[in-house]
């Protein structure tokens, strides 16, 4: 139960961080959808390790394999299991976090519910090399929502203090990707990408980490989907997007801003645009009453600063029962904002395929 | 499905405002429980409309039945069918909603997803009256938490610009419901309410409406509950409360401010009180990994303001298909937040009460 | 979670045989269905007691109520609340039961489940009478399936040692319900029906009871519903179906005789018969792999004689801690097969309009 | 969903007869089980082909591989991905299959969801090689009963109308065990095992096929576990079930013949044994009201002989829509009963394993 998600479009999450493999489960994909095994490696290769200096130093290929569910490059209506391979192990320096717990880390959480029996190495099932999983079934909801235009499009909103306010139009979401795709940290505005960069080397000199937030927006959703209730679209997207690791708040829309607003300010007026229905802005994120408008469903979520750092932080030592002082040791992102776009694009492609499946608007087969 | 929440703890959803009930499924409650109705009652009267001048006129005694699940005066085992009665209903005024957009309204999308069978009176599913539901189930829950000294209290934060910023120590919840009841606005501190009070009092005059933040804590909440992946704390809490009406984003801890944040300054150290291990302070929201950490589990939410306002509003009538303006005649809330507070810490006891079940911290019978 | 089933078409069962209500709500049913609450009643109607002499005494009317999920005798995409009223309670002889475990009652399983906090009047969860739920959804769901031409059709095959061995055509349904509804044993054929009744008269003279089986088949139910593993409809028709209290068995087509025979026996050859495919036998009971053929969908249960009886049987007193004998005083049908019937086809419709629904072969509004 | 069975000890099946692997996650298993790999490995070995003359003779050592979840020779809490490869694969005779109808095989049903393009090579996911998968987790299910000395024992019943009609004792199950695995056909008797064999033997000579029953008990199942309504141990066990393939039927306790009986005749009478209550016999099959009654949880199945014969059968080919008739070369099980029982075994732990944690009595982690 908890490492599965989803209605008819259901993964199922498996793997360590030093084990063997990083896999998934994706159940109820429609039968007959040609199946894109260059597409799902060219999303995988934007959340892996060692892209660039900004990231982990981890190298991994991160090479998907597919154990079952395609048979003459189409699938069958049967569940995949998609799996990447741990290579790049080094499992010597978790030993010592058996005993002290890193501040922020889950090794106290952790233990309360496991008795200790987790595989802590590399932080095993709670380490952001699980979103892997995450990534390789939404590049194939991306593929059944691309059928009905629907593109989802998330982008390095603000590292730290230094934040992208250029207003962009979703007309063109190709061209934002290729833009974004051009910077080191996935903004899209070449002067905020600069200043960016230098906040983190500096941050990564410093042996420290630093937040950002992500927006996210996903274009031609077709209005009606979700419902109220315990099934609205912002219940199942924060649902979702809550179990990407670090992400610590969502707002949708004008989300916290918002709250500072009168209702003559907020609501989002309705407007005959030629013969179809819009509003002439969008507060609310495309979403009211937990179902889709037809505007760009668009929400921002808060990822926290990296907890692993080398910055020398005050702890205890579980053994010992003491006080102690730690400096992490392992290799770790010191911002690790560019590598979760691709994954908050997945889980949300993941999300919206399953209540596309659920309304009967994407069908069980593609004849 | 839509309709229902949670895994042994499951509460299902059914009544519209304006049709003859507003009622509540509650199955897996475990039996043996007490049932204290007067209870329930008092934490319904929190949340039920005309309760001061900030509220809506709306006249409803909100009296709960019990239809099912109680047999002398304990829980059964059998599931609870708990309802509360629609009086005071004047549906003459939502006629015309059906052919005229309510700005930031469910019209559209509801539309667009029932094809045009929705009860619109009174905004039918999408009432906020909907979570009077929510608090009955919620208000057993507390019941169950309080066994085990689990705690939870909501305030208003801010409305609009409002921003009450004391911290509040949390050893006593008792005396902070105390002093927050004695508020109008339900915050705690003195000053704050009647700056909110004033703000509110000018929007009604505006026939306007505004929003406002809601700060929610949960004390002695066991450390080692919840989970990486999907049933992360996070995760579950979050897709509770987006169900209540108006809710559009959520941040746990420090959240937005944590992505300002570097790691040295956002983790929270590990130190020994006593015997205890605990964090010298609390930004992770007592949820590290989607598990409980033993810290209180703290989380802030916006709520927007209220859609429906008398002032004039540009929008489209569907059934002319022109442009057109609207003024709102409806009895509704200049400022909801008061009386949500009651309806989020029902939504999380609901939530928690699931979760200690599901990891039998909770026993199926109280014998 | 114990009192639901289906994933769309989600029923939520509530109530007690000696409580104020026996209730049910219905969620998932498409928006835009006319509500023909008639038809609702005429099936509750077929399973009520004190129909005839060969049921209960008990007098209820068991008029249906909606409480809730109807707009202009439409659906509205709202879940449904339907109950029924329970009016001839006589709860006095219940008392003693609490401390004499009646044989093959669930006296002592529930008093181990629940430790004594269960609702033992007239069985209270466990009585027959809650299927007056499934009934009522089950009208529902028959409505539905009406505009496929998918009928169902169940009929008393057994009672005791007598059998009614007719083959009959299904291809009018109509024809055969309206020659049932002619039998006090709700069986077809006039000779078998007779003995039946004898049979049964005998044994009410007897104060014993009496099992038997039942024939349910379902017409025009298309091919390709269903799937192989765990939601085969093998798997949840027989979930369904054991969920009717009584109910000690159950086989699809040949079931048991099938395990005597040959491949080449056993095997349903296909044929073209003009330009349709089909089988030639349909000893496969209309389902091959979990999934439909096409053929009718074709089972038999098995129900055990009612447990309550007034022949003295022996058992134990758990107050006194006592071999006791014990002869049971209240109201009981000597043959439930007659009201089963209702039972197990409205039973079925839920679980098919399900399966539907999640299929997205019935849409989600019926435009 | 269709591929997913559990709510807490939840397994996820994948894999198809002819592709690479087939395999099987388990969720919710508790933290700090020792893993017996070897005990996992006998399991399997029961249920693989080619074990001896009377079965299929596919060639398949089936070597279960743990790709996640164990660390330390221990669970972690974290989910298990357990697969065996796939070797022994011959596709060539499927291509034809594609074309030409198998009666009573899944071919039609198949082609109608899948719309051609599931995997029909050794009919894919519809291949009984799928239960390997459930062995597998079954088998660490069977460990955790253990421990509350729960044993699980399934036995050959009859093949064809060769029945073993000894009754049991069910004091000594490893003993009856070590029996049983002596005999070619899993039952226990010696001349019935003798007479089931030589039956077999001739129907292999005949090119032909023969079915059975299986004899399934629980001992030492705690008394009240299960439920009223739509979790009752029969439903669940009989949704389990019948996600074997070849599976038509299934009867608790006396089953169909208890529709034969009086309530007199089948009622199971308590009694006190020193201060214990039992009854003095198991008509009930040890559920009453879906709940156990700590009695043997006794059932009975009914499987169908195997689709795959040589004997020529009459059927359609689709590609140029005329009758032909067919005789099937693959290799196949002329009786499918001896490798039914241990999945038959494997399934019910696989579901009292659940059952037991969603009541608490099982817990979360094994400190």
């Amino acid at each position: 139960m908890d490492n599965s998600f989803g209605t008819i479009f259901r993964i199922t999450s498996f793997g360590e961080s030093h084990g063997k493999v990083i896999g998934v489960i994706l159940d109820g994909v429609p039968a007959g959808l040609d199946f894109d095994l260059e597409f799902i490696q060219n999303e995988l290769d934007k959340r892996r390790p060692s892209q660039s200096w900004v990231t982990s130093e981890r190298f991994e290929e991160d090479r998907v394999k597919v154990l079952s569910g395609i048979f003459e490059d189409r699938t069958t209506g049967a569940p995949l299991c998609l799996i990447i391979e741990n290579k790049d192990i080094d499992s010597s320096l978790y030993e010592k976090y058996k005993k002290i717990l890193r501040p922020s880390h889950v090794d106290y959480s952790a233990l309360k519910k496991y008795a200790g029996f987790s595989d802590y190495r590399g932080s095993g099932r709670f380490s952001g090399r699980i979103t892997a999983g995450f990534v390789m079934t939404g590049a194939i909801a991306k593929q059944i929502l691309k059928k009905y235009k629907i593109e989802i499009f998330a982008y390095t909103k603000s590292i730290g203090n230094v934040v992208n306010t250029t207003k962009y139009s979703y007309n063109n979401i190709s061209n934002l990707i290729e833009l974004r795709e051009k910077s080191l940290v996935r903004t899209i505005d070449r002067q905020s990408s600069k200043s960016m960069e230098e906040l983190i080397n500096k941050i990564k000199q410093d042996k420290d980490s630093i937040g950002g937030t992500v927006k996210c927006v996903v274009v031609n959703f077709p209005a009606g989907i979700g419902g109220p209730i315990f099934n609205g679209l912002e219940s199942i997207i924060s649902k979702a997007v809550f179990a990407i690791p670090g992400v610590k708040g969502i707002e949708f829309g004008a989300g916290f801003k918002a709250t500072e607003m009168r209702g003559s300010e907020h609501n989002d007026p309705w407007v005959l645009d030629k013969d179809k229905i819009r509003t002439t802005k969008n507060d609310s994120g495309g979403i009211i009453g937990g179902i889709s408008t037809g505007m760009p469903v668009e929400f921002t979520i808060a990822i926290k600063p990296t907890a692993s750092i080398s910055v020398p932080q005050n702890t205890v030592d579980i053994e010992t029962m003491q006080n102690v002082r730690i400096a992490f040791k392992g290799r770790y992102d010191p911002c690790i904002i560019p590598r979760v776009i691709p994954v908050v694009e997945a889980m949300v492609a993941n999300v919206l395929a399953d209540c596309l499946l659920i309304e009967g608007f994407v069908p069980r087969v593609f004849k």
